[in-house]
């Protein structure tokens, strides 16, 4: 039946009594991509229904559907018109893992950052009303995103747009369980229980009476709301001047419909808080929805994933943090929404009292943390590095200029793969580098991280710890020269070619330097583990003699650690006899597909570099 | 008496019928001192009282007061060892206008933006429990910064941290008057005036009768407590699981050292929600609050400001977007609780309904922007360039990577004065070249920010225009070239020395450029309107035969404009002839003064960068 949608057009002439087989093939579709694929599953498990009901009752695309995060929108994709690349999902070239506006019309926004719906809702919603555009718009935020400041700063502003509906997809979690005040809030309504059951035991009731059903549903619904008032009478989204629904079974697809039309008809700013499963459907992502959450290739048949064994760097920093903890009393670790993630689970078990879970609240995370600093603790705060963008304010203002010891562990640094431009993390050394007073490390190795972590917590000053996703790469080449800020690699003598790099590139680089000396020029490594504060001259040094100077960054060029060593040794009067060149990411979001297909997508591949120096070199022989 | 409190210790010894004398003193105090050195003024007038009571029932500096945003310190600067410095407020070397950790034990952690402190205040309290410290932690919050989502996030993280205390201080505006559904509801507490009034009455009534009083008051507000709670039975504060206390008259002090000595008993963490004055005491600025809000030096004797008359680039901005609005109905204009700060007072009057307050909440307003501009409107946002690091995400994520035409109006470019080291925006160059797709323009007087500004909402793609405080400087030389990007100023012939730079500190550079002329150096200086993208092949062009390339920026060296031309300059090889020299901010961040005073200070004035250069050149001959 999945095959005969190719817009939500189709999807609104199956009939009622058809749609749970829908359903079921669009869960088994989620199920056999993502277990080929990887990607996030048990959040869209638990979204069919709603995805469903949504596409049947507005016209998009006239109508807007917002999603926040967007991870959920894998059923939008599925009945949108791109039912045959779903395939291709996650993949180079294919189908993005998350809603993109150049991907298709139905996708009204792009996303991948938690807690922007509502925002970008809100502005669609009144440049409609400028314009006497009379369609919807609706955003689907999970609870998890409203621990995010911004939600609330939206919900802020939401009141007096009418036509826009903010769909509240309360599964309970955000990516590990859910934490906060909100939350315990939230789950007040969920042990309403009363009221849920006997709303829903009504509308069953109804239901099954044919003909007459949907009508009566309708009524029963509206004097369940006016009872609804009477039990929850104030609460939080009333306060914010919304009408409220719920809360709802969000995996009954008629009820929602029936809500849903409710809500257009009503024509007010309003919030429909549904209850959903994640996982729902799947046993294994029923059982486990943290681990389907965000997941790797899987067995279907048995859920086990495809493990490719062994440790990564969010583990290493697990590890060195109890090791760090155990010995000093000090070491804070926070989190923002993502323990495990991080590979901050057995921390927050072993000490529990030293581990702050803030919800998705990166700014909060930040200024929490100096607040612990400025009384004593060494706090490390583990973010991923494209999230960390969000507390780029609170480390300038909180951190920084109070010379506050925070540490912050920037997980996914570099590119991250398949999740694409939202998710890499590209900006962290630029925008790190250009906040006065911190100490940057870029580690390669787990030893080194464990080093580079410790060296940070003992700081005076605040501090960052940049490292990949995934695995460290195997080192075959032992460092001519090393020291705790950089490595030196020689390939042959009186190199022709100075690399500088650092990070995961470096193994990259290395590669280049050896193609160049197997033909017959000899090249030299710097690889910089310290990346902030730089010592130029002595850096400069290892350049003496050089042809080339070749940069290599896995990040925006722009303000970049090259940027800054290029204009310090140029003012050092350093490339009156040397060629420069900087191989970094200019101007341009890196696509969606496997590390090594951005990195030949960027030109950063140990072939491309080489025969790009090598090029190089050779033009200046001339 | 004033003169006496040499810190908190002393106030607690002041008997509580000399009170009133004491807190008229400091209102003369601060209006004395404001009307001379400028500042905040509206809202310390109002937390007169607040400071006096928390510094009489807490004991700093082992009680931790954080206050939010900071302005609203003066008081509690006098009442803890600066009294005698107050007259430096404010001034270059003297006290600053916000709480610094560096300045005071008292001030227990520093602030200049909104919405930090109660995040601060929970890592303080946190490390307090950790290591055993039983001192209070207290937050000082105004509503208006109640919009900020940080403070949200924060708020959800409250409950469970005993001896914490959040004071809301609520006096109904931020700067202007406030905006959203949060207003609105706090609004409902504040007419809640029976209870109010009531609690007051009691209170008084107890008060004189001597000796019996305090503890009945005590016994009284409890009762009334009781009563507060099946009157607002659920509320937003109890929701984030705080104990709430109010709404009280904030400008009572005897009233506020009861509560706040039942909010320590209680331990719990708590919410005392009061209600102030902004203004209160001093006719003119109860009149005008909104105009003592931030002030220059006025006459204290009858409230008129010392203008300097004339225009600014806020009104230069202002009146430019009243010209577009009228040709383009897509022209949108979005204000962060600062409408009359950024010049669109007018527009709001004009336009309503494409003006849009969303309150202090940067990070919604650029994703808004984006929704704005997804459905086809042309939205500016206008916000100090400090604030729009609370967005930094939000521009990469939801504005660059969707490539929506948003336009981001940065007021306040460049080094802001005698607001110091949190105001000064110095990094937003640096941080628009790192984001993919900005278009960024630096005019340098009121005509050109017109144009550029043109420029900006005509493009496909997001741009941001950035301008200095205050006014454009007079320039006494024509451009031998111009175009819309740049404009090029010759000393003499072949020039051995060329300038790049931009905005606001050209006037200086211009400056240095004639004395080195008339020191028998020719110059010139390259002023780039433009400065992103840059086409460097055609400005390497001015520059031939030129020895010495002098790149002069008013903003964070690291990432900035000149970083990026020096690299690409030395990448086309263009650093072999000629010396090169960057002039920026690196690795500090400016203190408070006059805007000349830190010039000096960073060696930026015309003199400094024209000995500098000179030498330079010098050396170079020999």
């Amino acid at each position: 039946m999945l095959e005969s949608i190719h817009s939500p057009a189709d999807l609104k002439k199956i009939p009622r009594d058809e749609l749970l087989n829908l359903t079921n093939e669009i869960r088994e579709e989620l199920v056999r991509v993502v277990s080929e694929n990887g990607g996030h599953l048990a959040a869209n498990l638990g979204v069919v229904e709603l995805t469903v009901a949504l596409h049947r009752v507005f016209d998009c695309p006239a109508d807007s559907i917002i999603f926040d995060v967007g991870h959920q929108a894998y059923v939008h994709k599925l009945l949108t018109g791109r039912r045959e690349q779903f395939s291709t999902l996650r993949k180079h070239g294919g189908l993005s893992g998350f809603p993109k506006i150049s991907e298709s019309e139905y996708d009204a926004f792009g996303c991948g950052h938690s807690s922007t719906s509502v925002s970008a809702a809100i502005g669609i919603a009144a440049a409609k009303r400028l314009s006497g555009d009379d369609s919807y718009t609706v955003a689907v935020i999970g609870d998890g995103a409203f621990t995010g400041g911004m939600a609330y700063e939206a919900l802020n502003n939401c009141a007096g747009n009418n036509k826009l509906i903010v769909i509240l997809n309360d599964n309970t979690m955000s990516i590990a369980r859910n934490v906060g005040a909100m939350d315990t809030y939230l789950n007040r309504f969920r042990n309403s229980g009363k009221y849920f059951r006997l709303k829903n035991g009504v509308k069953r009731f109804f239901l099954h009476i044919p003909l007459v059903g949907k009508g009566l549903v309708k009524l029963a619904t509206r004097v369940k709301n006016g009872l609804k008032h009477l039990l929850v009478r104030e609460n939080f989204f009333e306060h914010m001047g919304l009408s409220y629904y719920g809360p709802l079974d969000g995996n009954d697809e008629g009820l929602l419909e029936t809500v849903l039309r409710e809500a257009k008809e009503d024509g007010h700013c309003s919030v429909i808080h549904i209850l959903t499963q994640k996982g729902k459907g799947y046993s294994f992502a029923e059982a486990r929805p943290d681990l389907f959450h965000g997941i790797g290739r899987f067995d279907p048949a048995t859920g086990e994933p495809y493990s490719s064994g062994g440790g990564n760097f969010s583990a290493a920093f697990g590890h060195a943090m109890c090791e760090l903890a155990r010995k000093d009393k000090r070491i804070c670790a926070i989190s923002a929404a993502m323990p495990d993630g991080t590979g901050l689970a057995d921390f927050a078990e072993i000490f529990p009292e030293r581990f702050f879970d803030v919800g998705i609240a990166e700014e909060h995370a930040v200024t929490f943390a100096c607040g612990l600093a400025r009384q004593g603790m060494k706090p490390v705060f583990a973010v991923y590095s494209t999230f960390a963008q969000r507390a780029y304010d609170q480390l300038i203002h909180d951190g920084a200029l109070q010379n506050l010891p925070i540490v912050i562990a920037l997980d996914r640094a570099g590119l991250v793969g398949e999740d694409g431009p939202t998710h890499h993390g590209i900006f962290d050394a630029a925008f790190l580098n250009q906040i006065p007073g911190f100490t940057v490390y870029s580690p390669e190795t787990y030893r080194e991280l464990e080093t580079c972590l410790e060296q940070a917590v003992s700081l005076p000053s605040p501090a960052a710890v940049r490292y990949p996703r995934g695995k460290e790469a195997p080192c075959a080449m032992e460092a001519m020269f090393a020291d705790d800020t950089l490595a030196v690699y020689d390939y042959g003598c009186d190199p022709a070619v100075v690399f500088y790099t650092y990070g995961r590139l470096s193994a990259e680089v290395r590669k280049a330097a050896e193609t160049l000396q197997s033909n017959g020029i000899s090249a030299r490594v710097v690889r910089l583990i310290r990346i902030k504060p730089l010592d130029v001259s002595r850096l400069a040094s290892f350049a003496q003699g050089a042809r080339l100077l070749y940069f290599a960054e896995e990040g925006v060029r722009e303000g970049g650690v090259s940027e800054a060593l290029v204009s310090s040794f140029a003012e050092a009067g350093l490339c009156k006899d040397a060629c420069v060149f900087i191989r970094a990411i200019a101007g341009q979001f890196p696509a969606h597909g496997t590390t090594r297909e951005l990195l030949e997508d960027l030109g950063m591949t140990a072939e491309q570099m080489a025969k790009e120096a090598e090029g190089m070199v050779g033009s200046l022989a001339h």
